[in-house]
């Protein structure tokens, strides 16, 4: 056993760290609880332990170098956390910086969605494809684009987003600046939130009836999605609606739809934009891809009728939670090790920045 | 006189054919009206004859190349025009052998759109820009991503159509296969339709209202822009579209309003999915890129709450019809004698295929 990489994916709620051959086999992998709400320098300590506990599995190993792939925005360019949303204590954080004094290795850092994007390339389902698109649907729509094997970056090295291509300007507004983005019709959050919306009409209109009101139209006696809630339309989660609209519940099941047909939307676009070799969709809400495979198919039928578009392949990912890991150590592997060009040469190294 | 390179752009209804140096100063140019339902035959033997021409002004100097753009679809990998639907005697034509063949000089193919992008950043507004994204709203939309000097390409190298992202699905159903794209709502044919659709209603409704019908509301007595196509709304173009509005016409204004504001959220999506350094507008339409500018300076402005939109510039291109000439001069440069990596090895070159 020679020689190793680190990955590290970082989100706002899991840190796990892996190490891994530099052929892509996970020796050890850990995983903990990360507190949201906690200082940048608790969390960069949680990480230093947890990689000196994986890396004490490989004793004697060669530490290639480290890769991280953090929740956004970051800067990977210079290797800084800037200041995710999600992570509120972690502003400007020199996180590769800190991995590279720490352990005397080179460290890189990488946008989540990117780390993830990496992974399905080097192990995973997009093993050989030149041009990745890879799309993951949490509470967000994150999106990775990886060309022969380096994340596509854009000016001043910027991360796009896009999930928030707008795919339908009927849709709500979002955070982003745009209405009716990709985001805002088909993430976790929107199927979730939009459902909530209807079950609080749904309990209003129930609660003018019990008030003596007269009864207009005829409603569902029982709502399955209410009741996986709870009674209480805030507990609703994307899971629950999921699963609801799979057992036949209407609510459910038109939420889903309507998220699905946008999703698709989407998808139509990135073929017409990208025109990539595959597309691998990963993420919690595409546990449930079944869902939403039929208008899937259906929009690469349609982009058929101008362009090539079945021969691009649309799969879910392999890697599953650990995409990140793997993607985070391979960007650690080729930018410091790889025989390609590096994916950047301007990032943290071992000076101590 | 030492070395020349010859770049051909080739429309559904001029030949543009120009001699340049390898440090881009066009030498001379030469532009012919094409039959467009004539045969690729007498097609090659037109443009040859021009090719012809433009050397014998600068006799004696070695030809480098030949780059043709051409309106697509192409297969820019093995150097031949498929099935333009504009040119409809062009089928699968090996342009690249044919010109390679005939002036003993390696030559190379791309989409028209390509050509202009590589134009502009060759010799136009788009010049050091490492991620340029170009844009031209003609008769169509179309798409041509330039990363360091070259042709981004999709899968088997096929062109993204990216005038055909979906902006608003309540627009109208495309040939593309989908509804509400970027082309069908913005493009100089979508214009035009739009002000024809509108026009036809209007002529109807004076119909019906000289037979006697009751009169319903109030309507402009006249239009300018009905008056513009001689009185006829089929004849309504998408120029005297933008120049009605211009003097006010109500009509005219209110379809440039809708174009315009699907125009900006297609720019909003190629901010989101790119990020590029540059956009560049091009084409008929936008020689009135001043209408439109407002919505994409609205548009740049509501991405910029999320991401760094501001530092993204948005230019009109510089060098108006010849952009693809310089740009397919530009291809043959790079391909066949630039120091950068070949846009692609598998291109036709002197083996008289």
């Amino acid at each position: 056993l020679a020689e190793i990489l680190i990955g590290i994916d970082l989100g706002a709620t899991n840190v796990r760290v892996g190490a891994l051959t530099p052929s892509g086999e996970m020796l050890y992998v850990d995983e903990t609880e990360l507190d949201a709400e906690g200082s940048s320098q608790t969390g960069l300590e949680l990480i230093a332990r947890m990689v000196t506990l994986v890396m004490a599995q490989t004793a004697g190993a060669r530490l290639l170098g480290l890769g991280i792939g953090s929740t956004g925005p970051t800067d990977p360019m210079r290797g800084v956390i800037l200041d995710p949303g999600t992570l509120p204590g972690w502003r400007n954080v020199p996180i590769a910086a800190f991995l590279s004094k720490r352990f005397e290795a080179p460290a890189c850092l990488e946008n989540d969605a990117d780390a993830a994007a990496l992974g399905e390339y080097w192990m995973g389902v997009g093993q050989g494809m030149s041009r990745l698109y890879a799309v993951t649907v949490g509470t967000g729509i994150g999106t990775g684009f990886v060309v022969d094997g380096e994340v596509y970056r854009g000016e001043n090295g910027f991360h796009p987003e896009g999930g928030h291509q707008i795919v339908d300007p009927s849709g709500p507004e979002c955070y982003c600046g745009g209405r009716g983005c990709w985001e805002s019709w088909a993430s976790g959050s929107a199927i979730a939130q939009a459902a909530q919306r209807v079950l609080e009409l749904w309990l209003e209109h129930d609660r003018q009836e019990a008030s003596g009101a007269p009864v207009i139209g005829q409603y569902t006696p029982q709502s399955i999605l209410l009741q996986m809630a709870g009674g209480d339309p805030a507990r609703v989660e994307a899971k629950f609606v999921t699963k609801a609209a799979r057992q036949g519940d209407p609510i459910a099941a038109a939420v889903i739809r309507a998220a699905s047909e946008r999703f698709a939307t989407g998808i139509f676009n990135i073929i017409m934009l990208f025109h990539p070799d595959m597309i691998v969709l990963s993420g919690g809400v595409m546990r449930s891809s079944d869902l939403f495979w039929r208008d899937v198919e259906r929009v690469r039928a349609a982009a058929q009728v101008s362009v090539p578009a079945q021969r691009i392949q649309i799969k879910p990912a392999q890697l599953g939670y650990y995409a990140g890991v793997y993607g985070a150590a391979y960007a650690a592997w080729r930018r410091f090790h790889g025989s390609g060009r590096p994916v950047s040469s301007a990032n943290a190294s071992t000076d101590g920045r």
